[in-house]
């Protein structure tokens, strides 16, 4: 891996220079650089940050595609795209999302109540907002009430009952009725983790019998007029474009069809999401086959061409990619708090006057070890620290000897593995592992990085500074959770080196990248760690702006919101600790006061120095 | 599967009776007779129920099952135990577990700042405290603060680091010094899915020659007189009680050693959690090979003998289960909003003057269908649809013929399935979970059942009434996020049969068991959907009273701890609606006051009727 796989997945986001890792935008400031300004105000803890320069740069290039697309296939519908709400609802990513699509008209996408009360606060006028999901009257009548106050909106309708429903509240109110839409249920397979999105058997849609009753029901209501859109989805981080290009082929078909039994108002097509994002920091696995303009190439010719064939005119294109448009724009920044290395200095060595025959051969062992005897000794090591373990368990050697046998089979394994470094063999790289070095990360993977915990997710990750240096040390990262999951461990397909630094010197930050897509909306709060404090980094020609601050939650403030009295709380903790004897005056009130700053504080470590 | 495995996971905590699922204590009140009660107070969506009678059994149960083995063993230690806040930090589940646990003197573990902060101002007067996972010089100075506060307290270290530290603080200031812990890390791994808890490879915990370093800085600085107990954690729900005892054995001797290396006076072991939780269903894959006897009996017993043997006092014995305590007491019930049938009814068939060659053959075969040639046919049809579907794909065939064949298809899959109900092969297994009934419940797995999505961790399901009619319908379920993995899928190897219930003429809720750990902690907002809302059941003799009520949030407050103005939000959306043209006036009234109900309403669905 050179230079932390950048050339993979920072599609030129970022570039390393001088040894740090700087924004390739304007006046390129390191993000080392923001950090240490956010962290001068005795900010502590993780760090998110936001570029919204970089969900422009998105947003722009799914149109530009797309646009080229249209022009050299003289295809005759437009592009229009919305932002589905639930790959990020935070008010900073919100604001940067509909500010910087306001140019291309750049609409939101809602899957449940809240979020369609979201969209319908935060679109920008004229924009589209398009609903999915399953809806109940109250969420559909909703969909009425944001037609009726001047909104663009299609409702998708997943099953029957829904349209039934929408025919109902039709009936009832003289409301604007809302566009609506059709998900199609297609035999076509999706690629990808959540492929089954797609195919017969999925969550979501309409079979084709169902359509046709749909039809009968839109034309006997008088409400066909207002069937506007069909729509498909085959699932989110598409790896791979063939089944994409067979869903098209039979959707396709399906509005072909529609429009000649009728359906004359019908103008678009849903292409729904899927566009992946490059994760992958090694280059031997890729997370996608194919790029934007393949994919823009794709849905535009295949569709001019279902059209033509049929004679039906070109309909509109819709997507609703999350991930791509916002998975960049944010940075999970955690400083390292410590390195844990196995203590197992030769210094430490304890020998008695008379040890157990086991020990006195690993001295041995350890005394004779060369190149030509290194792995039939290395094997003679490990059978003896097994046996000594077993021999402690029983009570037959004491904690000396144990620690000794620690100490002497790991010289044996770091000298086998420097002897044999131009040679590895696999039983050598997996012993590799286990000399890994643990960097202790100031975060929360369940809060931060959950798509790690649930799908096992691999994010970019690498250090903000020092990129002028080799790293050396196999690095596993531990979270400051207090469970064993939170834990990236070392792989050594797709390892991981970082700096040895001295942290009693100065600080090492990581960064993680690309956790800009449902890494936020879906953060647990595991052991009350909560989302970390966020920045909207606005970058100039000449300089940078740090705005929109949101610091993490006070302690007192997760309490509250879990649903404690947090005054009350705050009182009796204070009440418990004046009610102790204490030496002197001062040692109370400066106890006092240092409780006092503890319970304003974030739940991170080391956030009062 | 007979009743729902209600034997293998209940632990006889629910009974059936009357085709009804009841508390098995006191009034024995059913689940639907609670849920109808709450529900008649106009509450919707899903509802947690908490059971502290539950929680009490657990407790007495852990506690009983110890002082047994005590008595048999003739054991002079003690047996204690603390709650890990982690497991479920919510107000009304720790006033509960506080409250049971009292007179055992049940204490709480905290794994960081936020938790020891709770822990300090809940754990009941005289109780344990203990402190897990990486601390930082702050927590810690928060550990002498409780301990000078009263509290009795036992810091563990994880590392060197913390150690130095806590020297630090106790020469920086006057406070009475906690007690100190140290977790061990043993060779011996733990079982289950989390057995990385334990290993040389573990996340926590020192080596042999740490632990000799440990002891070394504590005598220097005159602390050792404060170490007071040794831990360790092999992992949580252990299948498996194999490597506890290779487990026990190690640490045992560790501690045994320490006592002679004049840690005098070290007098704890904590063995850490790990105790499971039955969540299956089906007897042919129970989570653990042991019962809570062997466990307590097994701990005590080798203990002793190890103790016995080196001539050392026994410890008194710490656990920290928190699964075994709380999974049970929480209750989740959705109420199914629709179930989806694939709508291929006969009647929907609708053949042309001629129809394509292929759906004529269909006709055939469906026609001629029987007992003898029933596999053939089906082959010939899954094979003539295949061809149909790829013809529609290219243009040839129409959705009218598209949905004749879908029909078709599925009318003889489905006679097939008949005839060879007595004797199903492989295939046809396959088939039939194609045919499943999907039951749209109200409920987001996210927020709800985290660990399904996770760790695809099963939890018992069953339906709280009907339970004197044999459920046929091979059911999957779906919540009512627009998310694809919001689906728990019909397992033909653990398979779930529900009702088939006319939704229009009554309700049919779902109860979802053992749910009351990590699940409420660990919940995600996706498509912000929140907690549900929650009561406390309080059973006594002759009624049962309903407490704590906290109604899931309302969808402006979601926005509002999303960090959205709500009341700004609000008057947008009531201005815009405003300033639409209405037919009459009193629809514009009755339609701004149908937006006010919505915006208070939580964000579930058909929460208003």
């Amino acid at each position: 891996m050179n230079n932390f796989g950048l050339a993979i997945w920072s599609n030129n986001n970022f570039i390393i220079e001088d040894g740090q890792i700087r924004l390739n935008y304007k006046c390129m400031p390191s993000l080392l650089q923001i950090v240490e300004e956010i962290r001068s105000d005795d900010v502590r803890g993780p760090i998110l940050l936001r570029f919204p320069h970089l969900i422009k740069s998105q947003i722009r290039t799914l149109y530009n595609y797309f646009d080229k697309a249209i022009q050299q296939n003289n295809y005759q519908g437009s592009f229009n795209a919305v932002f589905p709400l639930k790959v990020n609802q935070f008010p900073h990513a919100i604001a940067a999302i509909t500010s910087q699509g306001a140019q291309f008209n750049y609409g939101l996408e809602a899957g449940s109540k809240a979020e369609l009360i979201l969209a319908m606060s935060k679109t920008p006028s004229g924009a589209n907002i398009t609903v999915n999901g399953f809806k109940d009257k109250e969420m559909i009548t909703l969909g009425f009430i944001a037609a009726q106050s001047g909104h663009n909106i299609t409702i998708t309708i997943e099953g029957l009952g829904e349209l039934e429903t929408i025919i109902e509240v039709a009936k009832e109110c003289k409301l604007k009725v809302p566009n609506i839409g059709i998900r199609v249920r297609l035999h076509s397979a999706g690629s990808g983790i959540w492929a089954k999105s797609g195919g017969m058997d999925a969550k979501f849609g309409l079979t084709s019998t169902e359509i046709i009753e749909a039809i009968t029901l839109l034309r006997e209501a008088d409400l066909l007029d207002y069937l506007s859109m069909i729509h498909f989805h085959i699932g989110s981080q598409m790896s791979d474009i063939a089944p994409l290009k067979k869903a098209l082929r039979e959707a396709g078909n399906i509005y072909a069809e529609l429009k000649k039994m009728g359906a004359t108002k019908l103008n678009s097509i849903n292409i729904g999401g899927g566009l992946a994002v490059e994760y992958d920091q090694h280059t031997h696995s890729n997370s996608r086959n194919y790029s934007i303009d393949e994919f823009s190439s794709s849905v535009v010719f295949l569709l001019g061409e279902i059209m033509n064939a049929k004679n039906v005119s070109h309909p509109d294109i819709f997507t609703e990619s999350g991930r791509f448009i916002v998975a960049s724009h944010a940075v999970l920044i955690t400083p390292v708090l410590e390195l844990f290395t196995q203590d197992f200095q030769e210094k430490l060595l304890n020998f008695k006057a008379v040890n157990p025959p086991l020990i006195e051969e690993l001295i041995e062992l350890n005394k004779l070890l060369n190149n030509t005897n290194c792995i039939e000794y290395l094997h003679d090591a490990l059978d003896h620290l097994e046996s000594i373990l077993t021999l402690f368990d029983l009570g037959y050697i004491d904690l000396q000897d144990r620690s000794n046998a620690e100490i002497l089979v790991h010289n044996i394994i770091k000298r086998a593995l420097y002897l044999k470094s131009s040679n590895p063999t696999d039983e050598l790289a997996q012993l590799q592992v286990k000399l890994q070095e643990r960097y202790l990360i100031n975060a929360s993977i369940f809060q931060s990085l959950p798509d790690y915990w649930g799908l096992n997710q691999h994010f970019p990750v690498m250090p903000l500074h020092h990129l002028n240096t080799t790293p050396l040390r196999a690095a596993s990262l531990w979270d400051i959770t207090c469970d064993s999951d939170g834990e990236i461990g070392f792989n050594p397909d797709k390892p991981l080196y970082l700096h040895d630094v001295n942290l009693d010197e100065e600080d090492y930050f990581l960064g993680f990248f690309n956790v800009g897509a449902y890494q936020e909306t879906l953060g647990m709060n595991h052991n009350l760690f909560t989302h970390p404090s966020e920045y909207t980094i606005i970058i100039g020609e000449n300089d940078y702006e740090i705005k929109n601050a949101v610091e993490s939650k006070s302690i007192l403030d997760i309490l509250d919101s879990l649903g404690y009295d947090a005054v009350e709380l705050s009182k009796k903790l204070k009440n418990d600790l004046s009610n102790s004897s204490f030496i002197t005056e001062k040692e109370k009130s400066d106890t006092l006061a240092k409780l006092e700053l503890f319970l304003q504080q974030n739940g991170y470590l080391r956030t009062t120095n």
